[in-house]
């Protein structure tokens, strides 16, 4: 049994922390949705939400989670029948294709294996044998290997195709980034309860002109995930939601989004580059291989293989009961094979610091042998070498 | 201009007042949702919320608003090309007309006028006219003038026509009885932020075992809102949510619905009578004429028809400008011509006498005669003849 007295760390790659700041918020009492109070608040959202996801359109708000912005995507692009190609590396990318199949689409989907990242050559090759295809679903942070995709080299290969481009940007927006009107993204699918430091509940798609008329193109089979009702309400003088917004959520949200802003959005990308350099080091330190190539980009979280000869699905066990800190293990095929440690939103070097060095107390108790504090002490050379006023704020 | 320095009253049918207790523990750190913590939260909202629907079975849970309940109940209930029945009575009436039509449904719709109940002889003979039809979708309570209808009498005669009956309870359930299993509905749609007291965000639905059969055998065409995925995590030895939960929101609904259970649900249901007791009596004593029949079942909100003569849209405006009360005017073709007194969830007796004093303010400030403190007294008369001890807690 847990002691329930222990001081507790949350570090999970969704939900993850929320700042002080931003749970209070949510404290004030409530506001209606239609009066000047919270309009401004929800103006405020609607414009701080662009420069995250690299867009100047509008970023649609709907209260769900996650998987209901992606759920969007599909309701509003594919119609029964309709070639869908989703390529996936990883549980999240492999919802793609569950949606497609739900919404009747006739689905191509091409598993780039757990780990690896989508190849554009792949995705050129099923393009073309596949002309019939008009929207490819892919991910950009695969939150369940830690993988972050090339995805503005997918969008070209899709668009020289003639084919719209879907990303699951969830676990991405926020912390690595999204160029989507450089890059030429069509929708951006995103949660608010990883990098952009706010609870889970809100979902948000954006969408670019060309989605947003291919949508328009083909109504119905939706109503509460409907981008042109969302869009009419967002785009109104007096800017509302066409269903009771979640409030309180919004409100965290604008709290959020206003650190973010004050950190600035290169210092927030800086900060996770230096977070991810140090755990991928802190792997290395502990003698630990990481699940997937070591990549500069993928700085959202680490999966690092657990040694074999332990029994890994004890490690999030252990790590929680014995220590307080709750880490994420691995999803579906590799339940016990990996650990997962995130650094998606608000976290700073001691958080990585923290995580490593219970993980190294939690092999030892499962009879691993390694020198403790070999993991801790790679991550430190990291935050050391990049000195001391760089990513100052992680 | 709004002085900005004005104590502020939030009494809207929706989202409503937030119990202190429940929007301080939104301010608490967050939770993993799959750590024990959490799942016993869950647990603890998923057996609570039974009484609310009046049943033993299980109401799903789904992070979305209130209309995502109820487009879960259509989503899952409606295949393209199904007669659909529904008849309406004000605006969250036409909603389901409009879901119907959005999933492809041949949808029979009755408007039995804005301010009326719905009569079973109505649906009788629609029934009757229809017999290809499937599922009657109507209203417990239209918020939108108040209305209450008897439910129970229109489940009798949609299962007299084998049809399904899908609720919308969205600002009953909490607030007025609904009594799922004594009643035979087969779907209960709700949401958070009315009777409930929470924060925007959630909705509910609560569907018979009929209604659940009824909808696994038409899968297809949804993914996040439908109900035998959710249904599967929730039955589950450890709850869980097919998609990462509002974790916030679902904590602040375990502490509002312990308050609902530490009040009692008939003192609730009890408080509501007589709130909605004094409203009307308000309505009468300020000489003013409600929107709808008396009807004493009408609990949730008391819709008055504003004196003519004034620029009724005006009313909510100046009320929330010179007063700090934000009321619903009406909506929709009631824009301008009524008010609505709301008295849904987190409201006592001096909420009442409070906004009835500022309606009797405001109303001499755009030029109706009429006798100060004649609506407050009124409703002062109701709550002494209810007796200091009953409805205490309102």
């Amino acid at each position: 049994m847990a002691d329930e007295h222990l001081k507790q760390y949350l570090m999970t790659p969704g939900p993850t922390p929320v700042p002080p700041a931003v749970s209070q918020v949510m404290a004030e009492p409530m506001l209606y949705h239609r009066a000047p109070a919270f309009i401004e608040i929800y103006a405020t959202v609607l414009r701080r939400l662009r420069p995250v996801f690299g867009t100047e359109g509008d970023v649609l708000v709907f209260s769900c989670s996650g998987s209901g912005a992606m759920e969007s995507a599909v309701a509003n692009l594919v119609r029964p029948g309709d070639h869908a190609l989703v390529v996936s590396c990883g549980k999240f990318g492999e919802r793609w294709a569950e949606l497609c199949d739900a919404y009747g689409a006739a689905t191509v989907h091409h598993d780039s294996g757990w780990g690896n990242k989508v190849e554009p050559a792949d995705v050129e090759r099923l393009l073309g044998e596949n002309s019939d295809i008009k929207v490819l679903f892919t991910t950009l942070s695969e939150t369940s290997t830690g993988v972050v995709n090339d995805v503005q080299g997918l969008a070209e290969v899709a668009h020289a195709h003639g084919a719209l481009i879907a990303i699951d940007a969830v676990s991405a927006v926020g912390a690595v980034p999204v160029c989507q009107d450089e890059w030429n993204l069509d929708v951006v699918a995103a949660g608010s309860q990883k990098a952009l430091m706010a609870p889970p509940g809100l979902g948000f798609v954006s969408a670019s002109e060309a989605a947003l008329a291919y949508a328009a193109e083909r109504p119905g089979g939706r109503y509460y995930f409907d981008w042109q009702k969302t869009l009419k309400g967002q785009r109104a003088d007096q800017p509302d939601s066409p269903f009771t917004p979640a409030v309180g959520l919004i409100r965290a949200l604008e709290v959020a989004l206003g650190l973010i802003e004050q950190e600035g959005v290169e210092e927030v990308f800086e900060r996770h580059r230096l977070l991810g350099s140090a755990a991928r080091a802190a792997a290395g330190g502990l003698g630990l291989q990481l699940f997937g190539p070591e990549d500069e980009a993928a700085n959202v979280c680490t999966a690092i293989k657990l040694p074999e000869g332990i029994d890994g699905a004890k490690v999030p066990k252990l790590m929680r009961e014995r220590h307080g800190i709750t880490i994420a293990g691995g999803q579906g095929k590799l339940k016990g094979k990996i650990c997962r440690i995130a650094h998606c939103g608000y976290f700073g070097k001691f958080d990585i610091l923290t995580v490593v060095a219970a993980l190294e107390m939690t092999l030892q108790e499962l009879g691993h042998e390694g020198e403790l504090g070999a993991g801790v002490a790679a991550a430190q050379r990291v935050f050391l070498d990049a000195g001391v006023t760089s990513g100052a704020s992680a």
